[in-house]
């Protein structure tokens, strides 16, 4: 159940990560959305997105997730991710992400990420993702 | 055994993902070595380098590796991923990464990558990866 | 969409794999659903299912949904098994296993498995697995 | 470094896990080598040693260096294992196991085995495995 809005991750990330491109979409106890904007710079040989963008924005995704639910917790950090390509992705469309907490626990927090190709039904890679929260002072 | 140089694949490279940052610092029967240099636009909060950009490292060293043994072939992707954050690298020194492979097969590598801030010997994150090979026409 | 039955695949099991005691309760479009009874010899210090039941579960839910929907390729074998530990298993219920593939390609497929002590919500373990299907001869 | 001795080990897996068929070869500041003898009872079809049997060597080789490095905490728990299978395991030879530890931290461990058929040099199966430690009382 998030406890923070769309609008406060994105605060928080905007002042954290200046970096960061991707965005949220929405978020709900269904989990999070979120969006990477797709430009010629996250191409490949192949005409396809780069799998470190795919890695990028799971991580993030789950991040994100992960915040709506426990609040803003900057230094909570990934410990494991395993990502599986699954199909191509396709060169002109936005990369979606959805990310489901699968476990929430006092040190560590496991969510799954499926990533898709704006449009498409069939996800473009799935990932598993562990973050390990620190102790509250 | 690597039949291609490091200046053939850094050129390769150069040409195929200009927007890459990664350096190959030697190839050898013991692997590849690759070099990111570390600035402000890799760290995230906690003064450390992110974990996107350390997965980005990973992936380009084991598709280095593997060019190097089997030659130029650009449309060999990745197809697993799986990476465990060991330690808080250093925000000040560049990441290095070692690949060795584990297999190549027919249409299968697999290699292990170790992550390292330059001038630690302890590595900050460890990686085993999987590509696949399209079949030679 | 499973082209075999339950009995078929239960059949072939028991002849090819006879020191296997993972039942199958269900096939059906949404994935296949299998059993593990538990009894003293599976159990761990701590009162729970050891992890290797888990995986072993896990890799044959992987193997008969994909039989389910490839038919019987006895070769079929696995290259990759990533899995998450969740929660404690109750020593006193049986490991209930629903897979459900992500990919079935023509070399490779892959699925996830979540793994549950009966008449409990929550997943106790979560695999994500890659089988290599042999060529057709 | 370990702390304990092959014959301690060995002896509190006898007593807490009797159903444990993996055996210590030796334990060294190089990392703990184990054993699995193999029989019929191993295999599967193809005349090779099964998955499962693979991932319960990799985990328990994981468990014993935890251990000999850590001492006696029979609740330390596996939390992920990775494993990608390389080659085919002889059906004739008994299954060793190396693990290495990457990192002891004071929740969460990592270890890497990688594992050989008897006689042959390259490994069969490469897991990557994470242990959690409970908070000592």
């Amino acid at each position: 159940m998030p406890i923070l809005s769309v609008e406060q991750i994105q605060s928080f990330l905007l002042q954290e990560f200046p970096q960061n491109t991707v965005t949220i979409d929405s978020l709900s106890e269904q989990g999070a959305w979120l969006r990477q904007k797709i430009d010629q710079s996250h191409l490949r040989p192949g005409g396809t997105v780069s799998g470190p963008v795919l890695m990028t924005v799971a991580d993030i995704a789950m991040y994100v997730a992960l915040l709506a639910e426990i609040g803003i917790v900057p230094l909570a950090v990934t410990t494991n991710l395993t990502i599986n390509f699954l199909r191509k992705p396709s060169a002109e469309a936005d990369i979606l992400a959805h990310c489901h907490l699968l476990k929430v626990g006092k040190t560590l927090a496991i969510g799954e990420v499926s990533l898709y190709s704006e449009g498409q039904t069939d996800a473009v890679a799935h990932v598993v993702c562990t973050y390990a929260i620190p102790p509250k002072k």
